[in-house]
């Protein structure tokens, strides 16, 4: 059976995952939070997941890659230096990096992508979230996620055309960017629309989660198929065959 | 310049798109009503535009055929015998059949086809559109369309799937099947969404027109197209590409 | 401490609502299924609450007469026979009513009244509702109840207005009808809508429920509510001070 | 007949107005665009209508109160130096500031008022809007108006509440705030929703302006209204008697 090492393990997704360990046929390695030693779960397990805070990531990162363990970084709220990090680590393990990891919003990456590529710039682009009161970074990782995705189906870069919380006299909209709009409050688990909006028409893509389980299987389903992958950097959309 | 002919020219599809006419660079061929002799125009113009009444199609049909003109169908509440007629008239003239000549929604249809394919039958599929308060017809043509698009998504017919108007004791929901719910109320235009729900999560394709003149300039783009075109059935898809 | 007693206790609400019992500081008298004696638990009870089926409402009815105590009932798809039971068993005890249990859908149906009250009938209204794939009838409890809050603010009775699952070659809509869509699909909780739509413009009230632990949270509030109170027809509106 | 005069004639919204005046049974008394000399249809006409821009309203204000002319501002983007003079010019004049002038959004702004009224703080609020790609200010005229009857609900202010455009590592949701996203793009005309969202459920109210005459016969309904009124600052609400 797979032992599975959780970084973040008392946060409210970490437990949602060790609940869900064992009914997926696998078994707890231990867990660890701020304070403890990273690299004691990353020798006893076969894969680990991490959803702690991007300031704890690098220590996790250094703790898989010494054990050699592949890890599955779900932490949101990354930056351009963890995701170097990232990098770094995939050239010696797997290393699955995704900011959402159900299903719907995997496909939803998907026809967004599509999408982005058979309209023109013609076609402005929104992305709008909305999760519970408690998040603390907006937007969210799956709305960047997405952003990516329409980057990608553009042929440029999320940061080239990235506009964050629209306030004040923000004159006209410049063409071929995309913004983001977060909102927040009550126990929302996580609504994402990407809106195209054109003269007269608007093509809208969206997903909700209603129950929060779903990302923790998810994240147990990613973290089996990553157990013994080779080194490399892995995106949801492998685990699921899209 | 190309002369196009309209069947149902006063209503108010015609009529938008009898202004929509000039300023794409082709010409008004005349307008038929109930009542007026179908072959007139059929001879005159280059290629046909209908926007009448399911009931007069097949008048249309054979006058476009003897002429040997192309024709553009727009017309919505079609059911078996029409489309039977439309495929006859394909042996001979060139013919587009379809709900909605929005480009939105259009790419609306592949997406859905995509994600239909993609996802299994525990993603129950249910399609709901908005009307204006003098649409006669339920489900909208349109949403026929997405219907028939998660229908070939999933290697099955609209027919085999289709659940209309659910009211009272209906019981639980089949697996498989697809429903439709139709608003109508006010000066809608249009809106459809495509809904794939699963446990815990759903994915939701939308698309809502803003403006009425965007069906008026597809429907007159959709015509120029087709003009010259060999027999045959036709789609928007072809039209644009997708 | 008040004991609760509950008829259709195997169920899906029945098991919820008795979760939440202990920690509102109640206790549990007891619950009924299809084949047991409703009379023991109206006589061990101070308070009833039924989320059973219409079909055995009656014999529920009777019991808690019999024994004076009051009843909450919960259970939808309830028709013209079921409410004259209702109001015939609240000439002798307490009886609190109603289609859904929380204080969000309470105060939508005032708002919806408010509106609707406000509105002339050149607003068309529409009423949509998403429920989970198990769930029987359509329109769901809860959507009835807004299409009365509607009909009271416009001073006529549902039955009056009422269209239900629009499909086919239906016409123009009737100026002061009230329709109904009902969508079935996944574990969607509840969704409804109230849909206003005049010449350029829509307004739309809607709730959605996120997690199931709040009916039942609600449903022990009325009971505990209505333990005490005087014969007569209640309704959530009551207990919430709304 | 009222003669309107129209500050912001040459523009998208002056324009609409003008269209609208003379089936109201009204007469044009003249435009005003930058560079003419307002004072000239202040004399000249019965009512003013102001959409014009934030830096060009003093001039306008000072013009109207000279004359002893009514006038309806519906420009937005006004900060509080802008109210001020509102103020002031209301002294000695009728004056009717709106952030829109549609019989939906005024009522809107009444449910709001009493939502947030009846709801405690455990309930957090979001307003959420988008319009077309040209706009230059966010959030909407609109939406602050929303976002000010949210704060009379709760005997607050919306300084006091206000939060816009999250972006980064905002923290957690603070209780009692209120959250602004912005979305612009493609010929949007206006959506508006607010939120209300506690522990397991949310309630939405929503407005979509379907085609932009609604606002230009809204304005010149509120200026026929406000012609022969006694000095004071008037509200939508006064005009449509709600």
């Amino acid at each position: 059976m797979t032992a599975i090492g959780i970084y973040g393990s008392a946060g409210r997704m970490g437990r949602a995952i060790t609940d869900q360990i064992e009914q997926a046929g696998a078994t707890f390695a231990g867990g660890c939070e701020a304070g403890d030693d990273p690299s004691l779960i990353a020798r006893a397990a076969d894969v680990l997941v991490d959803f702690s805070a991007p300031a704890a990531l690098e220590a996790h990162l250094v703790a898989a890659r010494d054990a050699g363990t592949p890890i599955v970084v779900g932490t949101t709220g990354l930056g351009a230096t963890q995701h170097a990090m990232i990098d770094a680590a995939a050239a010696d393990i797997a290393v699955l990096q995704t900011g959402n990891t159900s299903l719907g919003v995997s496909l939803l990456g998907i026809l967004v992508r599509e999408a982005a590529a058979r309209l023109g710039t013609d076609w402005d682009v929104e992305i709008t979230e909305m999760h519970h009161r408690h998040k603390v970074d907006a937007p969210s990782g799956t709305a960047i996620q997405l952003g990516e995705a329409v980057a990608r189906g553009r042929g440029t870069t999320l940061a080239e055309i990235r506009v964050d919380g629209r306030a004040g006299l923000v004159g006209a909209r410049t063409e071929g960017t995309l913004g983001f709009g977060s909102l927040r409050g009550g126990s929302v688990i996580g609504d994402h629309s990407v809106i195209f909006a054109s003269e007269g028409e608007r093509l809208e893509l969206s997903h909700r989660a209603d129950d929060r389980s779903l990302f923790a299987k998810g994240a147990v389903r990613a973290a089996l198929w990553l157990a013994n992958r080779a080194p490399g950097r892995y995106r949801m959309d492998d685990v699921l065959g899209l």
